[in-house]
């Protein structure tokens, strides 16, 4: 092998300004590249107890159980639903973008009997269809998708807690795309599981999946516990129905690992969870609240200049993300050329779409370290020059003006 | 939240001498710091074909299906089986340590029958034991561990894929512990599926986990194909027997993610694709053979060292794996003190041990960036000093001297 084709790592500059990953923040960075200690150091447990406690910050929650788990976002959604879900439970989805077909599948996956209702992409529901629809399908799991960055929409939650409760269901969301940008409330809103991811409005890289479990969700975890280390004799081959089906996403062993017993399990991503730790530790210094309210700022500013260009955006506009737009691809221009020469020629990332938006709409992020203004001009910017040279003509400079205009009044 | 409790991760300087995880190679950490790009820009698509290839040279092998797993080693692990094994499969694991029940575990969680051999610990297996018991149980597939850290022993493989072929059994083997310490031939020695981690010989942090797989594996994983994206009506909810438990660890889509059509599943870690680079860059860049002879030299030191400190070690010294060492506790001391002494006065950290080894082994591992002079002489060193303190007396100097010698010998 010619190793003088593989040269040390040095990956282009990217102003990252798509759906996530977005760029990390560089002191997220800096804490990932500390040295390693010990799985059961006492400094590495003391960290792992900081970190649940930090996220109970960021998820607004007396949980117990809160805590990361070692894969990317979607780690962290599976972790909760093989865990909670029984072969032959009934669960609801509603549907309203991607991301609530991978819930349907992951839960397929767990043998749930798995019952949608479902909206045009680019809205969302009322609490009253999704209570007509518990009350129909009367499930075991209610599974949300809090921000869909497929098409921008953020579900509103605030409501499903209280109906959840009246009909015995467990409220899980996956917070992925929404987290730390948008309101959310875990204990308030009456939620059972969440899950999040670190490449969007938390700052860090993909490959940590924070995640918090009510108490009534520990209890239906537990029933179904496995001993790892038991050594079992032929006659126990067959297994039990109700086992989990994965090992490492068995939250029950998850728990006894992140709890006083540190029970060994798997050998927790140490930088990893430095990373998390930081990007934690950043967001509740800036605050919480502070923190939605960036989003918001930034997230307005890019419509306003979006608008100010003479662009058309996607879907409804009063259940939008914080921290993602979709922006209709004029018919005069080639939305791939234009997302190529942004990348190339001013090293910005712009988002594409899925399924029946692929084509049609670029997607714009403002989140985690790029919620900042100086992200928002220059992408601005480079998108006009970059339109204007393929023959889409806007006023010159109305863009920026109108976030200008904008950041003026959120200011004054 | 008082968050002046929570300064910046600042983790005391350990030296890791136990059996994983170790220091991280300061280079891996370094490129693991580079700053974030998107998914599928091109410079990340080619680092990730470019982490293929790297890690052919590792495992020796032609596979095309060579890739990183976003999760800890148990987590490559899981995801070979649970693509693997479908339900009601015939497995034969042979056991000999903790990690064989582990596969256990993992393969019943997968509703596999599973059939074990055991031997007693500390012990490994011969050919003809596993060559009876593939004819006695018929197995789909042969499930081994390489190298065991419970009991530091080296399950000889080289010739297990001649008689997995002859009996048409599928050949796997976990390989966290050993790979890149130990010789591994993937394609020579007819090995179906091998999954392996970071933390150990690699010298990287935990988190990520190379797999390969054969053709043969490749075609048994594709028949369990499941496309994510299709929106299923109501009569297909029952799902199908033989889909995989886990989306997640969904082989099939996790190929399609790697492969040319790019189809969309996890957000690839980045930072920790970074540090996989880096390890595969410096492993092949020192030479895959010098690194493993490496091993065995600051390996063999330790032994000598330990040997002439007047302590015992554990287990069969012929199939010893390489990085790893069981040391018997003397009866006059407490192996948690002398541990803790070890830990808090001098920063180094042994291991303990876990199952039927507990309270009696001290496990001392050479690995990865640790597989070093002045990393075995340290730790000889301080270890002399704390057993001296607690009234195990030795010959002062003895160990370093045996240590030194097997240096100038293998050296001369």
């Amino acid at each position: 092998m010619d190793l003088s084709k593989y040269p040390q790592i040095n990956p282009p500059q990217r102003l990252l300004m798509g759906p996530g990953p977005i760029n990390a923040d560089p002191r997220v960075l800096r804490a990932m590249s500390s040295q390693l200690i010990g799985q059961y150091d006492p400094a590495m447990t003391h960290y792992m107890n900081e970190v649940m406690e930090l996220y109970r910050g960021v998820f607004r929650t007396e949980n117990r159980w809160t805590m990361l788990i070692n894969g990317t976002s979607r780690a962290g959604i599976e972790a909760i639903l093989v865990s909670a879900i029984r072969p032959g439970d009934k669960v609801l989805v509603p549907v309203f973008g991607r991301f609530g077909h991978l819930l349907c599948e992951i839960a397929r996956r767990c043998r749930a009997e798995v019952h949608t209702i479902e909206v045009p992409w680019g809205e969302v529901f009322t609490p009253d269809q999704i209570e007509d629809a518990i009350k129909k399908v009367k499930p075991r799991l209610l599974l949300t998708v809090q921000g869909d960055t497929s098409t921008t929409m953020l579900q509103p939650l605030e409501e499903l807690g209280a109906i959840c409760r009246k009909y015995g269901v467990l409220f899980y969301t996956d917070a992925t795309a929404s987290f730390a940008g948008n309101a959310l409330e875990t204990d308030a809103w009456g939620l059972d599981a969440v899950s999040a991811g670190m490449q969007k409005c938390l700052g860090g890289p993909s490959g940590t999946s924070p995640i918090t479990l009510s108490p009534a969700m520990e209890a239906v975890i537990r029933e179904r516990k496995c001993v790892e280390e038991g050594l079992r004799t032929d006659a126990h081959h067959d297994g039990d129905d109700e086992m989990i089906y994965s090992n490492y996403f068995d939250l029950g062993m998850i728990m006894d690992y992140w709890g006083p017993e540190r029970l060994n399990h798997h050998t927790e991503a140490t930088s990893a969870l430095f990373g998390a730790r930081e990007c934690a530790r950043l967001i509740l210094e800036e605050g919480l609240d502070n923190g939605i309210a960036r989003h918001k700022l930034h997230g307005d500013a890019l419509l306003k200049g979006i608008q100010g260009m003479g662009l058309s955006t996607y879907g409804d506009l009063k259940h939008k993300m914080n921290n993602v737009l979709g922006v209709i691809i004029p018919q005069s221009v080639n939305g791939d050329q234009v997302r190529k020469l942004m990348l190339e020629d001013f090293g910005i990332e712009i988002g594409t779409s899925f399924g029946p938006m692929t084509g049609k709409v670029w997607r714009i992020g403002t989140m985690g370290y790029n919620a900042r203004k100086d992200c928002v001009m220059q992408t601005l910017s480079a998108l006009e020059s970059v339109l204007n040279h393929l023959g889409f003509h806007s006023t010159q400079g109305a863009a920026m003006q109108a976030a200008w205009d904008h950041y003026s009044g959120s200011r004054g």
